[in-house]
């Protein structure tokens, strides 16, 4: 398919949906109406071989989890979404038909979402790559760098459950009702937007779990110039039974994976009250630095991190 | 390198230089003040093997091309660049200090253009890529769409230098003061931002030229739904004689590189007036359909078009 024919294609799939819109795919930009909000803009990418392979998830899914990890950065920020941008490589082994998978999986995580992709540039490649661009908005975009000692830390969304769903996909296991959840939160993950219009204003700072609770509540913890008390029995409690469930089938850790799993993109929030219905008490900001584990009051070792260029 | 300690060198390096930028690299997404124009916004990929070799040009030159390529799509629009981001791949066999290398060139053009690049995202991949994104603004943005009958055609910026240039390193050509202007044509492109802020309210129509004049003015025919009538010399006067000299060093036909050859990122505008000092006349506008090419008043074949993914 030339360039041409599948932005003509993205943009009867995809075009505006949305009053901001004033130009949609067609023309060397996009154009979309002002607003008197800042704006919040980030890209983040999904690389085949890297992020994904396609024994783990077909391009369809492809599509959606990479939406979906780009757009949880505006969530993190408390921002509205505007509109997204799709810049696809596809590989000499790529069909037209793969290319319409992958993008009607982008179509739905953006439908999904409410988010208008009004625009794309499509490139050969040696594999299939995803990168995504956001332009949200937000009247007073949360930062990772406002928690004060004193503030609880508050878990929108589970952690872990991702990591034991690609444990499991990678290790062949059957479909079990202990599993099937947790391959569900690896393949469909869900930018939580809704929660995160409810920080602003409540929250002093947040970020999304994309590589690991302790790694991310470690980022936030250095940009605040704060410690993090995790309480590990809290962050169970806050994911529920599924990661227990799936964990024991695996024969994993549920702690370690709840620390260390990246990719289920919840929201961490310091602040004083619970920010909306789906926050749950997971710990506490200290004055200090870093980030620690406790357990009754007792220390427990943080997993090793996880870096995508580690 | 991590990915944070990328991230860190890219805020270093390219940091927030406008006053437009309140928050810049550092945490989940960059944040912009808003201002009252309507917003502008594409994105554009540079893929090695497809839109460059390391043969051809080193790494810092891949980003400057890169960053000028995006940016150009502003340029088409008549758009105020407010911020770019970067999404980088880099392959196995990349050193952190190619890393380096790339990112000084994205600065380098960023600079030249200022415009501050806000954030990116870095990734592992089979290849070295450059997906760029570019927020701008402006208060009548310029579409393919509003060509009327009538206008006049108008180029600013050479087109076919750098098909020459191309042709001449893929070649092996000696260095040569014929050759030298076109491989610095391909090489060393320019988003033309101050000549395409002279299009609002000047221009009906504009597109800037990736692909190659006849291509890319088929584009804004179709869009306008008119008929695009190139002067064959015009065109040739326009670019100047670098073009003749260095197309006749290898044996080309210039007026067949002018208008086929991709990538100098000139502007066509339609007007009835030179809508800036930098544009020349090269055609006019009439009514019906497509693109000839006329040289006296006589039909010349138009050469075959070059898509990325053709």
């Amino acid at each position: 398919m030339s360039e041409h024919a599948w932005l003509a294609r993205l943009g009867a799939t995809l075009g505006p949906s949305s009053p901001r819109v004033l130009l949609g795919i067609g023309d060397d930009a996009a154009v979309l109406a002002p607003g008197p909000s800042p704006l919040v803009f980030t890209v983040d990418a999904s690389v085949e071989g890297v992020h994904f392979t396609l024994d783990l998830v077909d391009l369809g899914g492809a599509g959606y989890r990479a939406f979906m990890a780009a757009l949880s950065d505006l969530a993190a920020m408390g921002a509205r979404p505007l509109a997204a941008l799709s810049s696809l490589t596809v590989p000499g082994y790529g069909a037209e038909s793969d290319l319409d998978t992958l993008t009607a999986g982008q179509a739905a995580a953006a439908a999904a979402l409410g988010v208008p992709i009004v625009g794309g540039n499509l490139s050969r490649g040696p594999c299939w790559s995803i990168h995504t661009s956001a332009l949200g908005e937000a009247a007073e975009p949360v930062r990772r760098s406002g928690a004060r000692p004193g503030d609880s830390l508050w878990l929108a969304g589970p952690v872990g459950l991702a990591a034991v769903g690609l444990r499991a996909l990678l290790g062949g296991h059957a479909p079990s009702s202990a599993l099937d959840p947790c391959i569900a939160a690896w393949r469909r993950p869900v930018a939580r937007l809704a929660d995160g219009l409810l920080l602003p204003g409540r929250a002093s700072a947040a970020i999304d779990i994309s590589d690991g609770l302790a790694q991310d509540a470690g980022h936030l913890a250095r940009a605040s110039g704060v410690s993090l008390v995790l309480d590990a029995d809290l962050v169970l409690g806050a994911v529920g039974p599924e990661l227990t469930a799936g964990a024991a089938a695996l024969g994993l850790d549920p702690l370690a994976m709840a620390l260390g799993g990246g990719e289920d993109y919840a929201l961490l929030a310091c602040a004083a009250q619970a920010p909306g219905p789906a926050f749950r008490r997971v710990g506490a900001v200290e004055a200090g630095q870093g980030v620690r584990v406790e357990r009754a009051g007792v220390a427990v070792a943080l997993p090793a991190g996880f870096d995508h260029l580690a």
